[in-house]
């Protein structure tokens, strides 16, 4: 049987469980990184990679695909309510390729390493005999009471998402900004109970945090914060938003509200739904009520 | 200009001249791993690849190339006297590949995790439209008075190598030992002044351990430890041997040649040549004197 037939999504789950020798592996790989704690620490750890073809086009402006390639691992990093520290770069590139080409990809590289406070510590550049590939792998830390992953939701929390989705493809999908200060604060200040990012699209990843958390989901399709032009179907299918999705209980509903307005006036937040019983997963709209 | 142009030691240097933000980073990547400060200890960081066509041909056992892939990197930590912890796998495959063989690749990285104590915390799976492409991160750690690089040779140094070298292609270079237990008990019982490991043949990497060190050295190319079938010039130039070179003070060697044939019993220890001033790089032998 080959891969396409099985569907990456059992490909995935199959093959990185994960191998833990010692108990200072905390979490498998259903979260979005790997915590391991480290001299009395919790350790984030998380490798992603884009490869031509699939992530991105052949025409793409490099530095964006430099710059794709280490956000993504930073936004995993913020899912979990960690900071991004250490990053290694390993390329594979065709033998033919210009090296002002290449020399951009890492411009962008460093411009979000820079942006992100993150210390490109090293990595390896071997010959590819096809496709362009990079693969970022990035170290985190997160404070023991604060680290938050897909798990912990509860019957009746509120789901919240930054931002706006649908319609990245053209072009946000690349100069997206994962959320890292606004992880920090949250995690800091209020009881978040499960958070992750969105990365393939509301219809996908918010099945995974309730199934993680063992409950349904409610959302109201009419209070999805939509990107200009994008409809509900584009916010919920589109992917590649890399906007923060989490659950947080009512009782903090209010006040994370009106804190976050002060806090970040130009970055939109939205209550879309709930967390409820589990069994039950609703997208509500108008001519739509989609089991998930 | 491309990059088959440059060479790869060029592009290599270039691109990964790392940008450190904070003084928690203690080295840069000409050392086979990045050293970085982590709540007091000093965490070790490298990653690694294996392509298709570059590293292996399509034919290779995949379990092997899984083997490979895991023991690349954990060669470069145990170059530093370190101890690998955690790994991470990222693979990108061709939709159209059989998942027997994709597990075996795992079964590969997963015995060599196993055998080496190595936990599998995570990673990505993504589409490939062309070769096979498996990257490892891998984390390790070292005690702050063992770590070892390529940079701390001195003058008058012997300089040493596990094993026997050449001829890997035949199979070795896929089902390699890395020397992680022996390296361990070299920098907890000597002072170990530099270690590397082979990757590209000693004509190439002991250049590079004399280069770092500001020093020259002397090979007696009739002292060189080979391979059944190998010859000297296989020994130098073949790579892939992910044997151990180290430079210690004559002072210690008669002790470690006494102790390592205790420890050791089956694995060959051999005195290859000395450190000297800087500006002299000879491999000294019959019909043989090369400025490298």
């Amino acid at each position: 049987m080959n891969l396409s037939e099985l569907g990456e999504d059992v490909v995935v789950t199959r093959l990185t469980r994960s191998l833990h020798l010692d108990d200072r592996v905390k979490l498998g790989p259903g979260d979005d990184c790997a915590v391991v704690e480290t001299a009395g620490r919790l350790q984030l750890l998380k490798s992603d990679c884009v490869v031509e073809g699939i992530h991105f086009l052949p025409d793409a402006d490099p530095k964006w695909i430099g710059w794709k390639a280490m956000c993504r691992s930073i936004s995993d990093i913020a899912a979990m309510g960690g900071m991004p520290l250490d990053a290694l770069v390993t390329v594979a590139v065709r033998p033919e390729t210009d090296f002002a080409w290449l020399k951009r990809v890492y411009t962008g590289l460093a411009t979000a390493a820079k942006v992100y406070q993150v210390n490109l510590v090293g990595g390896e550049t071997a010959k590819s005999p096809g496709p362009f590939f990079l693969s970022i792998a990035l170290t985190g830390t997160v404070e023991r009471g604060r680290y938050v992953g897909r798990f912990g939701g509860r019957k009746g929390d509120w789901l919240f998402v930054t931002g706006k989705l649908g319609g990245s493809i053209g072009g946000r999908h690349l100069r997206f900004r994962p959320r890292v200060a606004e992880a920090r604060w949250l995690v800091s200040r209020f009881p978040i109970h499960a958070m992750m990012d969105l990365s393939d699209g509301l219809a996908s990843d918010l099945p995974r945090l309730a199934k993680a958390s063992r409950l349904g989901f409610e959302v109201d399709l009419a209070a999805l914060p939509l990107q200009s032009g994008a409809s509900p179907e584009n916010g919920l299918r589109d992917g590649e938003d890399y906007e923060l999705l989490f659950a947080l209980p009512a009782a903090a509903k209010k006040r994370l509200e009106l804190e976050w307005r002060r806090k970040f006036p130009s970055l939109r937040l939205t209550a879309i739904g709930r967390l409820v019983e589990n069994g039950r997963t609703h997208f509500l709209g108008k001519g739509y009520d989609h089991f998930v």
